[in-house]
């Protein structure tokens, strides 16, 4: 199969080069333009672009001619790792001149035509850009991927509330830096510190789990409709995001039951066989004292949300603590699964 | 006034050095022996103690001979930084040979005539102590501080259960290193990293506030009846244990009268004028993004509770975050605080 | 004694902040004016300061309205916390108006005419602001303070060259991120990492020290004539600067001939009574792992040189290490010291 | 080619923890028994383990049964994680045994007839064998690599060497924590900290830095004369030892020579083709702070030596740093091309 080209927007940021680093020999994409802004573009990738990864940028792409941020590209679909207000301007242009858009931007997922997805949370939501290619008039489409935290939370509480309704949850995060993009905090404010706030996060965690959650039908997107409370947190992590749930459900599982359906979880359909996918989107750890962000992150490439601590709540039904890698599942990664789910759903020929 | 000579039992040790270092200068104790284990007693405790506290020991101390740990003290007080299974065996002795225990350990915490006290919350059950005695045959006594964690959940919990009755709470915790002990957690282990899981400390947070916020009678403890849910983890930081709390109450307070209570707290008047209390046992924060642990843990000498980020809370009434001084306010200042209301109560003559 | 008025020019930085905090209770001088950008200038210090410092800045300096860059201030001596281009420009200016600047920035150190002060190496180089008022016909006088690193060298340094003549020595640092100023280094980029260079630092240590380490006659300074090789590294380490010097006498010393004279070491005697002034400027520790930054950076309230580990060396005669806390005794409470040394030197009246 | 049989004493360790995820699908060794203490032996991998490093052990060794320490392995080679003083007594009777032993102990590396050897360095002295297995009448024969801290030095001093001819040397090292084994260093010791001395690693590096630089002749080894002073220091960083060099030569190199011939180093023929070797040893980045441990230590699977800052030195004639991944190319990864060397050379058939 001939690989697809795709552009990268926002290439030299830390998202950016995440999408560089994940795209390297990728079985299906071919990265076939670095964009970025007024700035950089025009520069070589190897002078606009401050590698701040591990190890370095692929020799390649490193002559590769930063590209200004117009729509006319020498590719079918682009990754968007743009700020949310530059996303909001350009990705409609974008998907208008016919390009599909996997966003890691906040811009439009609340739309009530733009999808959110994790492929094996609620990959048939993909549907959704029939209309939304309808109702607007794009030759193009946006698809977008959740905020990292949530990313956390909704992988293991999707086969939960499948399995057993889920009324309430509390959601309470400790965040890595590298969510904070780059430069991100200083050493001299995180270090030795929490810090117990993060500018709209929690309002993201509690509004996007329920798109996920949620479900499409032929017209529209409807909500789940369980009540959320979260609280959000950065800690001095370089990488993982941890979220420590409280769960309410209608039908009241053991914790067997509930582990159960986490690890034997696969989603639907259309998300199995998806070259970046995981085997299992949910690994159960038994040991008392995982997941831990640094040994958990990397599982199975950064891609799968690693549980444990499954255990009864006083208050409500279940407890339990969820570690993914934000930068790789929880962001870059989340979008490339989400091309991949365009791909194999025919969305992109 | 003569000052009140007081032993540290586990003087070499993390605590017992924090003991050493709040009772340096102190108004109303001096500290007349130091005690250890067999392995340090009779070296002084310069050769003895392993000192791992920001500065030195204080010079007087440095030759003193360290004593085994028998009931045989210049001291009528003792503070107990034992580990419990000691504390388990040793302090009944010191209790009965007539010493008055301030103790560190959870070893005695759920006894029913043993109180567990922070004095701004429930200084008033220091009278458990006269059933203690006369049940016992002691002539000392023992009185406990609680979990460090329990401390900074429970001080703002007080005031708010105080004016509004809390019938549910979360708390979710984010505690320092230090509160592992010495040498506690290894590098490897918690750098970068988090630990979602402090062994029985979910359980101690979900018991001992209900002793604390419970009402004593003329012949017994009542513990409150709210239900609780904890979940506990450990974070790269020094010291400070962070609590983010969810909070249900019968009377539905708005935000500003819930900062209004906490901001004008004072606790039981019989807490009023203890040395060690500061002026007023909670502080409220008004930025987003405090309480944070390096930055307010050593206000008013590491003694207060600081608490920021009051808001609604979509599931429960109000959520909020505290941060403490484990080592400080959790450890060895309460438990100097106690003794003070030992000395203010007339308990210690 | 009335106290004397005093300015900060660069209040609202992190080494503003510090020259606030180490000014509060000063027993010579008030801050009578806080000074910053046009950008903050009219705005209250509560406003216009982001505090980054441990505490809260005093109360009564948060409703201060903070001052523009100009030489009309109610003081008499001026503290300079600027950037050190703009020092440049602005220190000439105060100085011509009749302040003494006490500068903390790198502007003028190389100045033949500008003295670089630790009041116990150097303290007599102060007449040298003798001929600078003189040659350039100022009302005022600039005094400035070493780089944090080479004051960490020299400290140990000059009671050595004293007594044995040093003919050539190298010093690799690694250093604290607060001396990189805020918000400095990224948490992404300094956490679980090294980073082998400082710009410009190198080439200060290897100048700095000279001048330090010189001599002022009647006419002129003369530097000092030893070979200096330094290494600067920056590490994840909050505050404390440690210096590891490999050291060549003419006279050769034994390790203890070298403690002997490190300990009782004062410095001339201009410098002996300074209220900021430690009993002694060194403190030289026996522990074979001492000095550490974190564990020493606080004694003496940061004004001290921790040294330790004084051995022989298999190429030049002895190795040594050296900590000092570069944003106190190295940054700002080094030019407090100045400050009390042009007063105490009746440079000031 | 049917894989060699290799046995790994002292399995359960960190550094025998590495061997066996370095050893995973090698191409010509498998791994076939773990060896551990009395405690673990007759334990499965999975219980006796507790593995700290990321990820998991690999499933096929989980349920081997872990082998008390004697010489009936099923295995031609051993590579020794033991502690120097286990490995003093048990290395010996395996090489009597006929095992070839790989050791990463420093128990017998300044024995004269017992070869410490970096491959690209001093894969010649791979012969030493010979007399060793004569003299000592072994049917095995022991092999040892450096010390981490050596290696990172050594590695970069070889090509200068033999270049320009080192005189004297100045090595300042700021060492990862991993090196300290496991647990290791305390969270509360080390974070926000700089510990300026490693027990014993100065004297290592001084000597066997002679002995890798050093000549085999047919009879005996010559250490190289060179002098060497070492400063050792333990900083907050997971992986990675940095060594800040400062190098006086006989002949003396520009910049730009020493540069190229660091570059164009491969070291002895018989070390070119190993499997584990990179494809140059030696990696030079010309970036003003690089190289950083956190940045270059995984380069080419943590087996080279990153290299930069290569500049003029004040007192000697060129500094340098190198960094090194102490756990791989420092450790086991410097064993296991040890082996490799052995089955090249024909010592093992």
């Amino acid at each position: 199969m001939t690989k697809i080209p795709v552009a990268i927007l926002g290439a030299t940021g830390i998202v950016g080069q995440r999408f560089v680093q994940l795209l390297q020999n990728h079985p299906w994409f071919e990265i076939t333009a670095l964009v970025a802004s007024e700035r950089s573009a025009g520069r070589t990738y190897r002078e606009a672009c401050n590698w701040v990864l591990e190890g370095d940028p692929p020799d390649e792409l490193l002559d590769q001619i930063v590209q200004p941020l117009k729509p006319d590209l020498p590719a079918r679909l682009v990754f968007s790792a743009l700020p949310s207000p530059i996303a909001r301007e350009a990705e409609p242009l974008f998907a208008e001149a016919g390009y599909a858009v996997c966003s890691n931007a906040s811009a439009f997922r609340k739309d009530p035509d733009v999808p959110v997805i994790i492929p094996e949370v609620n990959g048939d939501h993909i549907k959704m850009v029939e209309w939304q290619t309808a109702k607007r008039g794009w030759k193009g489409l946006i698809v977008t991927s959740p905020n990292c935290t949530t990313t956390g939370a909704v992988m293991p509480l999707k086969p939960l509330d499948q399995a057993f309704n889920i009324t309430r949850f509390f959601a309470t995060s400790i965040q890595a830096i590298s969510g904070a993009g780059y430069p991100g905090l200083a050493f001299i404010d995180m270090s030795d510190n929490l810090i117990p706030y993060i500018n709209g996060e929690e309002e993201k965690i509690e509004t996007e789990s329920l798109l996920l959650l949620g479900k499409v039908t032929a017209q529209e997107r409807i909500p789940a409709s369980m009540k959320i409370s979260a609280q959000a947190n950065r800690g001095p992590i370089q990488h993982g995001h941890t979220v420590c749930l409280s769960i309410e459900f209608e039908k009241k599982p053991s914790v067997e039951e509930a582990i159960e359906v986490l690890k034997n979880y696969r989603g639907p359909e259309i998300a199995w066989d998806l070259p970046s996918a995981p085997p299992r989107p949910i690994i159960v750890r038994s040991e008392p004292d995982r997941p831990q962000p640094r040994r958990d992150r990397d599982t199975q490439n950064g891609m799968v949300a690693t549980v444990g601590r499954v255990r009864p709540c006083p208050i409500f039904d279940l407890k339990l603590v969820s570690v993914i890698h934000n930068a790789i599942r929880g962001a870059a990664g989340g979008s490339v699964l989400n091309a991949e789910l365009l791909v194999s759903g025919g969305y992109i020929s």
